[in-house]
């Protein structure tokens, strides 16, 4: 196989010419020409591997998440990878399953490999005392203004959905939760509406248990079953992500209730399972294009030490679908 | 930073002995002891990039795939990169968005870097071409006999669901597809139904316009509204995805037609969105860990040039759900 010296040889440049031209170094444009013919007549591939290890300066990106499977980090994961390649960049897939010792071998494999950085969704505590020697942007999770991060407005998406559901005529609202340690997404969107139906003088309860997220399917259906069978006439569902709205109305027609004459429900997240998929759950749609790109920008930022805002909110979007009554 | 001569001294062996330990050869036990102190009291990090770039042997599997964001995809991802993982190697993720010259681009990515290997799922005849170079296993997909593959068993899972419709009580049958050059998978489904049909003598058709992925749930619509305007009740239909199968479930569900009463309906995959998913359309369930562990299996024979075998077809099973009857 063709090597460096055979291209400068056939190009008629120095080595030196042919190892700027590799490294985007600028060269002469007649020199440019040259070694482009013989780089093509030769068939030469650089070695990459080898240029990184030699200017350590690698273009392998980290992405550590809890799993791709699951429509919102499958539509994130895809958005990163193609976000990445426009700037020449690979990612690295890392499911750690929420097992942060996994996270913990996923970081040793970054600094062993001396990555680019690592951009991750975490929800334990471990994360941020680990990387400092390596260039980090979190997803979804503030730890503290050191750690620069990109997220949704979960808290604004709280109060949309109450107040959505307000305006739709409903009267008496629940929001269905799950308590996950270091989800400051789930608290967020929480703490948005519990304010606003404080906001809006709503009756309101919550449904927040210390569960798994196995058992929470059956969880729901055992509490709306009794909370119904003692009269309590939810009329209007919040729902912290669309898998819990999908699984509220699951229990809700297996209860015979009508969606969305009876029972209004609006999720959270917005993610199709393809992109092509209709969705059906009327939600609060994240933007997860929009996160893609900004934690690719930030991560770059970070590694050129460029100064800048370390932390990014993202507007998201009420989508009017078939859980909750047109206006 | 610690380096290799800071743990021999420190461990009181040679650099050889380290470099040995670090490389997976087998040194004494006493001296194992001392460099795993040694290595936990330096903190040291061994530098995979220089290990790699020195020994020629990388540990990155290049996934070369159409989009990571779709059910069967995104569980296929996950299994492979949990599997690489208990082989100590790691998953760089190229979506190709069904472009040849993308997967041209990752191709060139895998050259340059000097992979392990690549594992795709490709439809373009470009790939057994340019991978000669390096070891690859495709996935779904039968080039010629050089090319070592993993599949399901696609033509018996078309035949499956022809014999399970029928045990259930249809009569008149409809296959749904599409036409998409290079897909093995969906020729071999319905190659497996027409020969299913005929063995029963079952009354049959084929819907199989050449069409895009974007326009055929809009197709599926006019086709079986005009259908079943003509007279043509189908009462049993066999899609070759099980999202052909919801964009049909929606169709009929608009022309007030009652499944499984009137219609039963068997898909294909059986993949769920997220693993705790209910899955609610009867289907053909790949079995997609198996496809991985498999894929991954195959992939370091190739490398290690062990002999095996180049083909693996891999057995399907029907998932009797909420879209036929039950017996």
């Amino acid at each position: 196989m063709a090597n460096m010296n055979d291209v400068a040889k056939r190009a008629n440049v120095s080595r030196g010419t042919v190892s700027n031209y590799i490294n985007n170094v600028r060269i002469k444009e007649a020199s440019r020409i040259k070694v482009e013919e013989a780089i093509k007549e030769l068939a030469y591939i650089p070695d990459v591997g080898a240029r990184e290890f030699k200017t350590n300066k690698s273009s392998n990106v980290v992405f550590i998440l809890p799993t791709v499977w699951n429509p919102f980090f499958s539509e994130l994961t895809y958005q990163l990878q193609i976000k990445l390649k426009e700037k020449g960049m690979k990612l690295i897939l890392c499911n750690s399953q929420d097992d942060y010792r996994a996270e913990i071998e996923y970081l040793e494999i970054a600094q062993q490999n001396k990555v680019f950085g690592i951009i991750s969704i975490s929800y334990s505590d471990i994360m941020p005392y680990l990387t400092s020697k390596i260039p980090y942007v979190a997803i979804e999770r503030y730890y503290n203004e050191d750690i620069p991060y990109v997220t949704s407005d979960n808290e604004g998406g709280g109060k949309m959905a109450v107040n959505e559901l307000i305006k739709k005529g409903c009267q008496k609202l629940l929001h269905v939760t799950r308590q996950v340690d270091g989800n400051n997404a789930l608290i967020a969107r929480k703490k948005g509406f519990e304010e606003a139906c404080k906001e809006q003088n709503a009756d309101y309860e919550i449904f927040n248990p210390k569960t798994s997220s196995a058992a929470f399917h059956e969880d729901i259906a055992i509490f709306l079953k009794e909370a119904f069978n003692k009269g309590k006439q939810f009329d209007g569902i919040f729902c912290a992500t669309d898998r819990y709205a999908s699984y509220c109305q699951d229990a809700l027609s297996d209860m015979g209730i009508d969606i969305p004459e009876d029972v209004q429900i609006i999720g959270f997240d917005g993610s199709q399972s393809y992109a092509t998929e209709k969705l059906k759950i009327s939600t609060i749609r994240q933007p997860v294009e929009k996160i893609a790109q900004e934690a690719v920008n930030l991560l770059i930022a970070v590694v050129n030490k460029d100064k800048q805002q370390n932390s990014i909110v993202l507007p998201v979007t009420f989508l009017d679908l078939k859980t909750t009554k047109s206006n």
